[in-house]
This record gives C-alpha cells, structure tokens and sequence, in this order.
C-alpha cells in the first residue's frame, strides 16, 4: 500500500476510534461472528444486549469479546421496574455487565402496568427503584444508564420520556452508580435536550452516547423504525458536537432497529453503518 | 315520562352541555348526517373540518348548522406552514371559520420540509407565518390556536410538540388573536403540561380543549391509533378538571382518529362517545 493510501487508511481509524457498533442494529448476526466482524473493520468497541450475550454464555463471551481485542461499550438493557421480578432481574443485569467488563448497563424503565393511567407515580417508582439497585451498582463498578425513550413509547415501554426527566430521577445519587444515555433517535425534537445534554455533562452523567436518525412513516407497533446515519432528518453531528461540548469522550454508538436493515447481511450491515458514521457523526 | 327520569335525563343534558363531537370522529359520516345526529343527540356543538365543509359549501354549511341549532366549537384546521401556499391557505381558512361563526381555527403547523434538518428554523417558521396572520384573524375574529402534536408526529405533520413551546410562540401576539389546544392525546406524557396548562389560562389562550385516549400498538403511519375515552391510558378528567382549574370554560371536543372506529354507524360512535365522555370526561 502506498504511504498515501496508508496515510488515509490511517486517518479513517483515528475518525472511528470512538465508535461502536451496537449488535442490535444487526439483529440475526450471530453474537461470534459480530464481534469477528467489528474486529476485522478495526473496530475497538461494541455494544451488546443479554439475551444474544446469556444465550452465548457471559463469561464466554467476556472472554470471546477480549481475546477479538474489543470492548464492552454498553450492556442493554436492565430495567423495565413495573414487572414484579425488577429488584433480582436488575441485580443479575449489573452482574452480567460487570463480567463483561463494561461500566454501562442500560436501563429502560418500562411503562404502565395493565390499567395503570398515574405516570407521575410510575416515574416516581422508577428513581426509588434505581435507588434500591445504587449499592449494587457501586459495588460492582457498573453506571445504571438511564435512557429516555421517545414519548410515543411512554405507555408501553418507557415512562422516562426526557433528558431532563432522567437527569431529575438521577439526582439523588453519585455520578458512578447513576447516569444517563444520550440517543439521538429519542431526544432530536425536544428543544430543551440541548441544555439538559450541557447538565448531563455538568453533572459527570452522560454514560453513553448513540446515534440513530428519525424517519417516518413509522412502522406497527413503531419499534423498529429507526433509521440508519444520514437517511432521516437529525441533525446527528450537532448531537454528537453537544455531548463533545459537555466533556462526554466516551464512545459513539450507533444502534438501529430496522426490519429492512436487519434483513441483510451482517457485514453489509456494519460496512454500512461505518461509512454513515464517518460522513454524518464523526 | 315520570318526574323521575325527566330529573335524570335533565342532570345528564346539563352535564353534556360543554360537550362538542369533532365530526373527525366519525370520518365517514355525511355532514348533514353529522350535524342532524349531534341536534337529535341534544348537543349544542359540533367540531367540523375543512374538507367536508368545502365539499358541502361553507355558507351552506353554516346554514345547515344553525338550522339545527348548533355551534361549531372549531375548524380544523390551517397551518401546514411549510406549504408554500400557507399564506393564502390560511387566509382562507380564517374566512371559512368567520363563515361558519367559530371564533376557533385549529392550526397543526406542519413538519420539515423535504431534506430539511433545522427543526429550531421550522420552528421560527410557524411564529413568523403566524404573526402574518395575525391581522386577518383580528378583523375576522377568529382566534388561530396554535396545537401541539405529540412529539411522533414532528417530523411529518407538526414541529410544535409541547404546550410550552405552542404559548411561546403565541407570546408576541394578543390572546384575542392566537391561543392554543390542549388535546390531551398529545400531551398526555408531558410532565409540565400542567404548569402549562396554568399558564396557557393565564394567559387567556386555551382556545378549545380536546379529549381522547392514547392506546398501543401504534398502527402503521401511527395517524389513526388515538382511543375513545376510557379506552386507554390517559388521566381524561384530570386534564378536563385542569382546564377548568385555569379558567377554561369552554367546548369539551371528544376527537378520535381510529380506523377501527371509523367503520363504525355514525349514529353509533356518537352514541358511544356520548356515554364514555360522561364516565370519563365530564
């Protein structure tokens, strides 16, 4: 390879440093050949979810994620506090990330139970369940990351539907153990999330930081209707710039869910989302 | 009849006496059919929409409706100011709702153009555009009420998303001209609908207030995925007792896009929306 050539090669790596490719956004690669593929594209990082990492083994694939040279950069997800069994299900998630080696479980709330219509009571269980998990959490060197989901899963999925509503829930304890996930795709139409990314960062709570783009029209049941960098209309590199600007260093990841994505290839997939990355976040 | 349910049936005309049916709750519902089922139902007022009123004529309409001894509580809708045409368009519209002697027209301010990213631009937009209107809708006494759409409509229908930012861009201009819609399937997840619900009747602005229910699964394109009352997961009369709270004394409008619904007889939706909005509502 010419010195030129190398040159560029070189100056592409430097620009994805810091991303990472969350697994979701290839839904049917095998977790093994994931993480192979995020190795081979000189990728230092990925970003995992339970079910593929327990039907693979946690401790395998701990050692399966070392020995290919990565690391964990987030674990989704823990939380989901309106089911009964949240208190051992949470203390078994902090445990599954801990052995993964990441210091980032992800923590999607939940909604309202069947018939509940009292959100602010939902939300309040919520910070006094996180509250009840802290000590774990501490000592297991894992940051509960709270996400805000975009309002329209507010019923079924996510009763935190803000950045601010996240910080607020957060508040009460130590950086270390609390934080929160910064998600383009949830946060882009909210006017305040610009200054609640700048007290995030204040605060020293910014855990994680992903990308997806906003496009419509939203499929059934609106899961999957995320887009990949660039086909949508967020503004992604004014995001990533803020959490820059709130002293957030940590790493990028993209994290689509997407049925016509998911329908190609894994390494298609991943090829793709590291040239959007490059042109439309880095 | 016996006195006793002469009593009866006199509490429950009182209690529907703030009630409006908007006539997009039964979609397929022949205006004159429309309007005949509200005057036999006993109702008082009816929300009517642009498209049907044109097809039947405006002054046609506005005969039709007083002929039966109703009001029209609003006319939805203008704005879509991303349109080029929204100047005329809205100028219009104004005189369609001064025809018809609703002092209401509801305007749902439209999304992003094609390509477009700068949702703080789109924003400035709709305040700008409705400044213009400002004037017209002074001489024809009709209040533009700006209405927030839930945040999944952003992109695609409606750039203002919270009540916050519906009275912020009414703030330059006098209430007489410019209020806004509190439609609790909008704004249902908010946390500071409430505190903006008090200053929106401070501040004179609440124009008309609309009540359905939020369900899930979202449908494809999620337009038609609103609930009657009592069907989801919505504090209906917590909203209804807020409005009220902050001086709002005006129409109560059940408005209900729901395909399901829809296929529907319209003498039966507008039975069935009558009761739910006496059990959940009033």
């Amino acid at each position: 390879m010419t010195a030129e050539v190398q040159d560029k090669t070189d100056r592409t790596q430097a620009r994805l440093a810091r991303f990472s490719f969350n697994q979701a956004t290839a839904q049917h690669w095998a977790l093994a050949e994931a993480v192979a593929g995020c190795a081979a594209a000189g990728l230092t990082g990925i970003g995992l979810w339970r079910e593929p990492v327990q039907a693979y083994g946690v401790a395998a694939t701990a050692a399966l994620v070392r020995g290919a040279g990565l690391t964990v950069t987030s674990l989704c997800r823990g939380g989901f506090f309106q089911q009964d069994d949240w208190y051992d299900e949470n203390r078994r998630a902090i445990d599954e990330a801990a052995t993964l080696g990441t210091g980032v479980l992800v923590l999607v709330s939940g909604g309202l139970r069947p018939g509940e219509r009292d959100i602010d009571a939902a939300r309040k269980h919520v910070g006094d369940a996180i509250g009840r998990l802290v000590p774990h959490a501490l000592d297991a060197g894992v940051q509960l990351a709270i996400e805000p989901l975009h309002p329209m899963f507010a019923s079924d999925r996510c009763v935190v539907s803000t950045l601010g509503q996240a910080l607020d829930l957060a508040h009460p304890y130590p950086a270390e153990a609390v934080g929160v996930v910064v998600d383009t795709y949830h946060l882009w139409w909210d006017d305040r999330a610009w200054r609640q990314i700048s007290r995030a960062g204040a605060e020293r709570r910014i855990s994680c930081f992903q990308a997806a783009d906003w496009i419509t029209p939203l499929p059934e049941g609106v899961l999957l209707g995320r887009g990949l960098p660039g086909t949508g209309c967020v503004e992604l590199r004014r995001f990533r710039e803020a959490v820059d600007a709130a002293g957030y260093t940590g790493p990028v990841e993209v994290e689509v869910f997407n049925a016509d994505v998911w329908a190609r290839p894994g390494e298609e997939i991943l090829a793709e989302t590291i040239q959007r990355y490059l042109d439309h976040v880095a």
